[in-house]
């Protein structure tokens, strides 16, 4: 990427793919990684970070292939400051039309005392891997992590020598959501009007939500002459999470006659973003989430407010329609045809190939058979349904519990384990532990169920349910969601889909190598 | 209240009980009001308010027992600008040890333009009632809605008329959320520097999170010279919330270096009073959330972070223990005594009578019956269920239900209404479905299901699951919660436990009166 030639511009570079994805249980396979990675580009996210390439064989592939399929974005991967890393880095985003590295060390003297560097030996360090990076590749992002409890006199010292040593993008993280936003403009202020070089660079702003702040100090970095914005979607992240895009950006396109900078994001992709990364990380977002919750638009209240109000306005400072939320959207039923499936999954931001569309048409109409209204979450929750069903060794051939007050509930399972059918009867309490014991009767595992949560995904007692699973073994953690109109089939469903998640992971990585305990020290 | 002799103590004015009520779906009930009063008394909030009391009778009476149960904290109501809503307020707070009447009128142009009065009619309404309210009571609160979006110099007359009419403490609501941090500073200051009489009193802040900066504003408006944050618990309110308390406390007990202020909360009492709020509004907190979210603090990821992190500082800013987090909690068994039990529910911060502390013991015992190790969280959901057993018409003799793949399922239901016991079966889509339907051929009704969500407490397949149900029905809104190991049973006593509440309210209120129309407009 050439350096800005309109100085208002702010470059979006989103993390959902490497920050987001390293927040605790919020893992994703390489489908689903490559189906946001598609959808960030389209929607116009500048630079994505789609991974950590030495971390683990799975991020390495990942970052390779959505390099490969990039259309606009830069694509970027993560180093740490070692030439092997740097060179794994490479390796995978070079496949992009645009490629990028962005290496790290933590500057902070908390940092520092981890590798045990004495500032020098850091200096040192900083200039070698930055012109290694700089050899391979021309666009070299460089990160002092920590910054913001780095002293000034070595902050300013590093930031120079990453400069000199070629990296055209310098990003400040906030890595412990630690600054404010008078303070995050005035270090990005001081560091542009004092570090040599620095004219020549564009300084970017990573920020943690620690203490609520992650979007005005990005936007106040923005102010401090800040041109590059990093973030993730619905602010997914360790601990209290990155900057939100979606709040950022529209908060440059709401309150621009105070914030005079413009991003190149189609806001009215958003929402549609936002539910698949919530879906796929298993995060859900609070209904009252700036911009994407439930709750973000008084309208969707579901309180009549018609008479109440005598103009939108007088409540709403941004229209649903900006963010992509339809107003009113008419419900499908069972007599809606292939062609109005395929408008609504239009609509909703979905194109799908003829066999893709085949198989949510039969879900959709076992669908529409049992609920009067199918309505939009309703088909989102089938196209996530559909699009899981890819790799599996285990499956549910049927299933019936029995469930009540009185006493332990039972589960008959039938499942089908890489091709054998099993059969197995077990007693638990309640519906879901009787379910997950009979399968561990037939599948035996160690895995620990960290999450389960169940969501209706439409109002009505005939809604689907959407259930999300999470487990842990080994450190290894997966996550497996389902929907049905039945809960019990539902939580079976999604607990068997993240077992196969965790046999896949097994078998294609060598032992630990996915376990990514790399990626959860030393990064901001 | 007297004026602030320390400049740099900021007064918490808590509106979870009324902005943050008024939140679609999150309608408490009675009894929750007064809990979370007591939490907000006992944890040093300075000001509470508790409600609308012109709304609904339910309000006036909530108001009214808060205020004769306060102990510490300011009790105040809200009131439009006309007599009789200052009147009833005043009956309601009166009984306070400190009463607080707040008062407001929207003055921006959209505002103005619903009552359609000119600027120097609403003038004189706000000479007129702030003066109506200083008569009764001599601790006024007043507020210009949507202030941040009213033209200068009539912001800033209304606001000299209200301090000269006698008022206190003058608010300026960012009602749409839509200012930014430095913008909000200049205005506080502005006010202050140039408001004839500004010197007198105490300039309070009220944000909104529609743009994920409700934290940053309200210490930027602190940093210009207010003195008082008006936040709610979890940021619970309308659309996309409040500012949260949580957020505003923390972050200047964190960063105290460059926000000297402060405030006189207990932040010990954090955790609990932002549970208890979550499950009486059936608002769930997401785990990236700040301060409260299960992830905002890396320890409580369940990743092994041993050995990885040399010093827990090097990624926390904070102590989980600031915040009323205990790092390591030792789960109770089924050979946990009483005492054990009660000290257990002392260190969540509930203190039980011994009635109280018998009926959550049995429940206890049961749970531990089935349940290996029962953790906290367990402990919370027992406290949860046992004080939600007041009041009921309706109640859940037996339940047995089968379900699975192959087809409907069927619930055979025997329930009391009003003493009286009942049998029916019903078959539907899934368990809960079918157990609904059930539920309805023993008492028929209409209330329309706006919210189903189940959430495991704990770990571990034999988890208690708390389920959550939001009813609607003529536009009175109702939620229902329950904890069981079996989702089926927790499902049915939760919707029960809706239909109950839905039924009191009918009796006990008039056509109508509950129904809030009144705060969902003109409402900061």
């Amino acid at each position: 990427m050439t350096q800005a030639t309109d100085k208002d511009r702010v470059w979006i570079f989103d993390t959902t793919l490497r920050d987001g994805e390293q927040s605790p249980g919020a893992t994703m396979t390489h489908n689903e990684k490559l189906e946001i990675a598609g959808l960030l580009d389209e929607m116009g996210v500048d630079i994505i970070e789609a991974g950590f390439p030495i971390a683990s064989e799975g991020d390495f592939k990942a970052v390779s292939e959505i390099a490969m399929n990039s259309e606009h974005s830069v694509i970027c991967g993560l180093a740490r400051a070692n030439f092997a890393d740097i060179d794994r880095c490479w390796e995978a985003v070079q496949h992009a039309g645009k490629p990028r590295i962005h290496t790290f060390i933590g500057t902070s003297p908390l940092h520092r005392a981890i590798p045990n560097l004495t500032r020098d030996e850091m200096a040192d360090k900083i200039h070698e891997t930055v012109t290694h990076a700089r050899n391979l590749c021309d666009n070299v992002q460089w990160s002092p992590m920590d910054a913001t409890r780095t002293e000034w006199d070595y902050l300013a010292r590093v930031v120079e020598i990453a400069i000199k040593a070629g990296a055209s993008t310098i990003n400040i993280p906030d890595t412990v959501g630690y600054t404010a936003p008078v303070e995050s403009a005035d270090l990005i202020k001081r560091l542009i009007a004092e570090v040599p070089g620095a004219e020549d660079v564009i300084f970017a702003t990573h920020c943690h939500n620690d203490l609520g702040m992650a979007t005005a100090n990005s936007l106040a970095a923005v102010a401090g002459g800040a041109r590059q914005i990093e973030c993730t979607i619905n602010g997914l992240g360790e601990r209290a999470g990155n900057t939100a895009l979606e709040e950022v950006v529209m908060a440059l396109k709401v309150r621009h006659d105070i914030m005079p900078w413009h991003t190149a994001i189609d806001t009215r992709k958003i929402m549609h973003i936002s539910r698949r990364v919530a879906t796929v990380s298993g995060f859900a977002v609070q209904f009252n989430k700036a911009i994407v919750g439930k709750n973000a638009f008084a309208h969707e209240s579901g309180i009549h407010q018609d008479g109440m109000l005598k103009n939108a306005e007088t409540f709403e400072i941004m229209r649903p329609e900006d963010v992509g939320l339809s107003g009113t959207s008419l419900p499908l039923g069972k007599h809606s045809g292939r062609a109005a499936l395929r408008d609504k999954l239009n609509t909703l931001g979905y194109e799908v190939g003829d066999n893709q569309l085949k198989d949510i048409f039969v879900r959709f109409k076992e669908l529409a058979d049992r609920k009067k209204e199918v309505f939009d979450d309703d088909i989102l929750a089938l196209v996530t349904a559909a699009s899981e069903s890819d790799e599996h060794r285990l499956e549910i051939v049927s299933l019936k519990v029995t469930c009540g007050t009185a006493g332990q509930a039972e589960a008959v399972l039938e499942m089908d384990v890489d091709g054998v059918e099993h059969q197995a009867t077990a007693q638990g309490d309640g519906p879901v532990d009787a379910t997950f014991k009979a399968v561990r009767a037939i599948h035996p595992n160690a895995a620990r169920l960290q999450l389960y949560q169940v969501n209706a995904v439409t109002a009505g007692t005939d809604a689907q349910a959407t259930v999300s699973v999470r487990l842990e073994e080994d450190g290894v953690i997966s996550t497996g969601q389902s929907a049905n109109t039945d809960t019990v089939v539902a939580s079976a469903e999604a607990y068997v889909h993240a077992l196969n998640r965790l046999a896949i992971r097994r078998e294609k990585s060598g032992p630990g190598t996915d376990t990514r305990e790399i990626s959860y020290k030393d990064v901001h």
